[in-house]
């Protein structure tokens, strides 16, 4: 049974079938921009699974939506924009129960039977003020009637969980199964990080109109996060609001086996992890920190990450500058093992360092392109692992020092 | 017997009596600024301990002063800014061997026969090049007719090792004994960061005409160094070079008790770190983090350091917005014992966090000032610490992407 697969980033949410979504603007923005989003899945199943920040500082939110996850299970995700509800107490908490709440009853009103412990709840923007629930419960009862399938209902939803980023990020992967058989996996985010990265909250919704157990979304998931939104690093902030949920609607009534179900959530969320770095706030590089040689992955996470921090590699970046002493310095406060005398670094495929020190021409290297390549090979085991970063720009600074967020 | 103290900025490293000093322009820098400089101890003793980056990837004169410090006596220290002397692989060890080869014979022609194995090496700048053997050699010999006491030699030598420093960093602690006898001790650093923390390499160089055991002062060093240098966080990024070399000629004949020299090390350490927190790359505030509350005095350095380091944090004070959320989250990735429920912080002693929520007027704290006081408070323990750092600046950013240090 041959497959073929097709990625394309002009749908989202609502390429699966089975899922309708919607985005308003509910005045939680001062701006007046779209601000909320609902992701509906109209079944036949209602299998999903959620990964969710490691800060110890959980939004409201993020503690709702986890309790919701227990039961593998969910009919609903809103989302707004204009507040993270974090760092609001009790009250907040209540607040998120509340908007759920709002969500099921008027699902249910609308005719789709529907309980507040069917649906996640996401919110991203400043941290300590309580939501405008006013606007909020108001917005939720409208959205209802907005919810769309096609293109429009996903781009919608998209745009409205944006705060700083310039553009919606989508994308479906399509599985044409020889059979005739198809099915379709696709999602959109916001935000630029996971567990450890970020500049503000990362939000993702993944629907699949495969037939897939929570189980088995939750492996899926996992995995795929650990590989892609763990190793996205922009600025080595975690929002206290991350979120990536995985609903399965079965309406396709294919059932792929785990290997395929894994290959397409790590593939979409691949490619997310790409729009999300190319969007990043300030970026003007899109940086690779590729560590080979480690004695374990986990090291070559570890190392590829200190380096990814730091942020006199970032600022050389910045000014294409081939400065590879600041990678040895930045990889040498890494508790990983390494030997000086063998580690050797290239920029774009350039050695200019061997053997821990310089490469002939090391300083011309030419950095003036958009995407960095840095290898390092620490020479001491057969491990590797990449992570994604940006540089660090002046307009990095500028936006947030300028934008409360 | 009533002792008094007085902290002169005025004075550095020839403060204590026993010491000479001396900085030139070895033609090292391209640009013909002083670049080598000389601190010699002319005994009776020569008791001396240091500490090193705890950098994996140490430069060649960290490894050559390690290796001359296990003998705990020390005559001389050389320090040459204009060039890191790191990740030279062997000749590079080989250069800082014949330097100090090189200013052992010098000082041994000028009537102080020397071993090398009594001189240290200390460098500071671009990581990865060979120095200019034949300018540092000529330089060497030079150096050593311009050994003066007094204010000059030490202000010469201050000013020789500055790399990005604007000013140079000087401070004396000088000890009236009731009896009439007195002791001193002085020093100077560069950089701006220690063990973690860092922009460019370290330097400091203590003396005190005390006398004391090269186990006192060691212990006396570690100590000042855990809590002054070690904490002291402008950018997380740690260099190949950071060294600290305190130096007793005994030149007072007075024995201090080890409290008493722990003190004035400290004094002096910290003193220094003020000035090196002022004087950081892109400064424009100066802020000390402090966390209180914690379970022990370690994660409270932790929690401190982790908040210190947070690019949003440091970008938000460089905006003089008190965005305390951003704080909250910063502690939330610390891997230390906390409860959401009970954090409380305060920017300048104004609650703008009390139990987790927001506390009223948070949003119009002002902060506008140069000076910023940051106060975590756990609640979960009695131990506190204060780590100390600076905002990121669009100065920052600019320096070192422009600069390659």
């Amino acid at each position: 049974m041959t497959t073929e697969t097709k990625l394309v980033r002009t749908q989202g949410v609502t390429a699966a079938a089975g899922f309708r979504a919607a985005g308003i603007a509910a005045g939680i923005k001062a701006s007046g921009a779209p601000d909320l989003a609902l992701v509906f899945n109209e079944g036949p199943d209602y299998a999903a699974a959620g990964v969710f920040t490691s800060n110890q500082i959980k939004a409201a939110p993020v503690l709702w939506s986890q309790q919701v996850l227990t039961t593998g299970r969910l009919r609903a995700v809103i989302l707004n924009s204009g507040g993270a509800n974090a760092c609001t107490g009790a009250p907040g908490f209540q607040d998120a129960h509340a908007t759920a709440e709002g969500v099921a009853a008027a699902l249910s009103d609308w005719g789709t039977e529907t309980g507040a412990i069917e649906v996640a709840v996401c919110s991203t923007g400043l941290i300590g003020d309580r939501l405008p629930m006013d606007k909020v419960l108001a917005g939720v009862t409208e959205i209802v009637h907005e919810l769309a399938g096609g293109l429009t209902g996903g781009e919608d939803a998209a745009r409205a969980i944006m705060t700083t980023d310039t553009v919606p990020k989508q994308v479906a992967l399509h599985h044409s199964v020889a059979s005739g058989e198809n099915w379709v996996l696709g999602g959109m985010a916001k935000g630029a990080g996971m567990m450890a990265p970020s500049l503000a909250t990362m939000l993702v919704v993944l629907t699949t109109d495969a037939v897939a157990s929570a189980d088995a979304l939750n492996s899926a998931l996992r995995r795929a996060s650990t590989l892609t939104f763990d190793r996205l690093d922009i600025d080595g902030s975690c929002s206290t609001n991350d979120t990536v949920l995985l609903l399965a609607s079965g309406a396709s009534e294919i059932q792929p086996s785990q290997s395929d179900l894994d290959d397409a959530v790590l593939r979409v969320c691949e490619d997310l992890c790409t729009q999300l770095q190319a969007d990043a706030e300030g970026v003007t590089k899109r940086v690779v920190i590729t560590v080979t040689g480690a004695v374990s992955e986990q090291e070559a996470v570890v190392a590829a990450r200190a380096i990814a921090r730091d942020s006199l590699v970032k600022t050389a970046l910045f000014g294409s500058d081939p400065n590879w002493g600041r990678v040895l310095a930045a990889v040498g406060i890494a508790p990983v093992t390494l030997d000086p005398q063998r580690i050797s670094v290239s920029f774009n495929g350039s050695p200019v360092c061997i053997d821990g020190a310089g490469a002939p021409g090391a300083r011309e290297v030419d950095l003036s392109g958009e995407d960095i390549a840095v290898v390092v090979d620490l020479a001491v085991g057969d491990a590797s692992a990449s992570v994604r970063t940006t540089d660090l720009s002046h307009a990095y600074v500028e936006e947030n020092s300028a934008y409360s967020s």
